[in-house]
């Protein structure tokens, strides 16, 4: 994997890059959907490519339990066993053991969890989930990391840093002993740790960087805290980060926070909520979001976002999806969840088309001045 | 609407034709999706002509309680509000009256009955029926009946019987009295009773025969009633039905029964099984069903109809199948779903084909042998 960066910015730290691996190039900035258990939710693999997905995410953790790593490796990996033949990326497996498991007891060695499923007891070593995310083979692996609470002690958090890095390094030690399973390579990432405190980060971001990854990740943000301090800790972050190498935002966001963090020199994002809220009837559209479930769009004959060119919205109206979840129709889930991602994948190829025309900042302002203006 | 008789097997009744109306012609025998409520359960419209559907049904009974009259009529009916530019046949509401609702009150005048969502109280008569389906705009449209259940007496069945008879002429007198809402013709199809009396069963058809109907319905069989008893009345409808006329068999059924219904001179076929059991995990393939929530297909990465050249066999395994239906990812259900209803439009396609070249007789007795032998 190599990462091409094409264009910086003049405005900002707003950058185009290309990110090349064994399944094909990411055009960045990119907004990869969610595939938790080999399945974005409500959406097919054809219907993500036919949107334009570059590149999707898996879980570890989830992936791990069900159908777990035995049939993973017999199934020939993730790409074939879900049919998906673009890149993958992987987390791995912290952040939902720290969010979705009963119990957990960090120790040096790694994280001991009881599974959210059967209650079943599991440790993760930074050199197992090495050893799972090989299995998995996904062309992007996440190391180990602790992913404190947002309003962790500055004792805790720096503890929790320092043993994030040294998990770190375990897992690059780790993959170098391991050639990849399925004959192509697989690249890692790392994740910065340091919660809010910009001391900690800029710490976390130094260390990491100086040891050879093949990209950065930064956690321990979206998980609570005031959203200016997220911006705060990505101004921190990227003067630190390599300018050769990807940088990826976990777990963030929304519209508005997409376009912060492009504009602090983030490349790649994921987030659920695409899926998660067009489960729910809320629609993503150019001029805000909208509840599908509301009685005011029963005779709405609109489509979604009018003039928006897309399978969904040049076909169906408002009152039709409406009509669909309001009877408890799965075309409806899957009609808002296709809607959003499609969306979503819209919003960074347009982030990313205005960086290399040089317009990028001037549209980020009228987007989310008429995306704020909306409708509901 | 015309319907032209291609070709009578030899060896059967079985028979192959071509169905013209305002949105295209069908080509008989033809299976047809359930689409209740606007929406074949969890399948697109656009998979349902990707797979071959002709025509799909519409359900009065579901679509008058919701979305309801106003709004459909305000979308300009059915084919637009769920862009579906095909064909579409509606029921009359009569089998969901006496089937889902909590109450019902039979008199000469209709059918008063109470919604199975909210309780509320509602009035179906041979004309308001017709005039609910106006507003649908459904190419085909159906009689109010009276459904009775397969043990009914036979001086019931007898009334009933007799009273589906009268409403049936109401229908006919009504739609006269109308003309389309949406300017495309709508055709009426009158509906057979008598239980599984053969008399009964022949009066109803000879009475109905001897008004003006566009194609005529088996109806009040595969309620519950020994297979063998609906084959009978079959074979007594048959040669009583005109032979330029569409013979459509309600609510029918499995492989095994279409097959030898088609060899009884039916036409036409609706059966929520495909979709039904596909949401339970259960797949129809040339061997016999199979459920894939089993353990055994956990490690099993052949498609499900090893050979059967449609999306999800060329796509996907039954291990991943399993998986997504083990956690419970709708998209298992979808492609369940989409598998079964493409297997029964192959498998009413196949039988047309065996008919037109004369080797309907033998290719059923294989294709069932095979189908029975099956995995399950």
């Amino acid at each position: 994997m190599s990462f091409t960066l094409e264009k910086t910015d003049q405005n900002s730290a707003a950058r185009a890059g290309v990110l090349t691996t064994h399944h094909g190039q990411v055009q960045t900035p990119i907004f990869m959907p969610v595939g938790t258990r080999a399945s974005v939710k409500a959406v097919e693999q054809r219907e993500l490519e036919e949107f334009g997905a570059q590149i999707i995410l898996g879980n570890t953790y989830h992936l791990y339990l069900k159908p777990g790593n035995s049939i993973m490796q017999q199934a020939g990996g993730l790409h074939k066993f879900m049919s998906w033949n673009k890149p993958i990326l992987t987390d791995s497996g912290g952040y939902q053991v720290f969010s979705l498991s009963d119990l957990r007891d960090i120790s040096e060695e790694g994280v001991l969890f009881k599974s959210h499923i059967d209650g079943s007891k599991h440790l993760f070593t930074p050199e197992n989930v090495i050893e799972t995310q090989r299995i998995i083979g996904s062309d992007i692996m996440m190391v180990l990391d602790e992913c404190p609470a947002h309003d962790a002690e500055l004792s805790y958090l720096k503890n929790s840093s320092d043993l994030t890095l040294r998990w770190a390094e375990r897992c690059l030690t780790h993959r170098q002993k391991l050639e990849p399973l399925y004959g192509h390579s697989q690249k890692l990432f790392a994740i910065t740790q340091g919660g809010i405190n910009p001391e900690l980060r800029a710490q976390s971001t130094k260390s990491l960087t100086s040891m050879n990854f093949d990209g950065y990740a930064i956690g321990g943000l979206a998980v609570g805290e005031p959203i200016e301090d997220m911006y705060r800790m990505l101004d921190v972050s990227h003067p630190l980060l390599p300018e050769t190498k990807p940088r990826y935002l976990m777990g963030v966001g929304t519209p508005h926070n997409i376009l912060n963090a492009i504009e602090r020199g983030i490349d790649m994002f994921d987030c659920v909520i695409p899926t998660r809220e067009g489960r729910n009837g809320r629609v993503y559209t150019r001029k805000g979001t909208m509840n599908l479930k509301s009685a005011k769009y029963a005779t709405d004959f609109r489509s979604i976002d009018e003039g928006f060119e897309t399978y969904v919205c040049s076909t169906f109206s408002r009152a039709y999806i409406r009509h669909l979840l309001v009877v408890g129709e799965i075309f409806g889930l899957q009609l808002c969840s296709i809607h959003n991602i499609s969306f979503f994948l819209w919003l960074t190829k347009t982030a990313r088309k205005m960086i290399l025309t040089g317009e990028f900042h001037s549209w980020k302002s009228e987007f989310l001045a008429e995306f704020e203006a909306g409708e509901d």
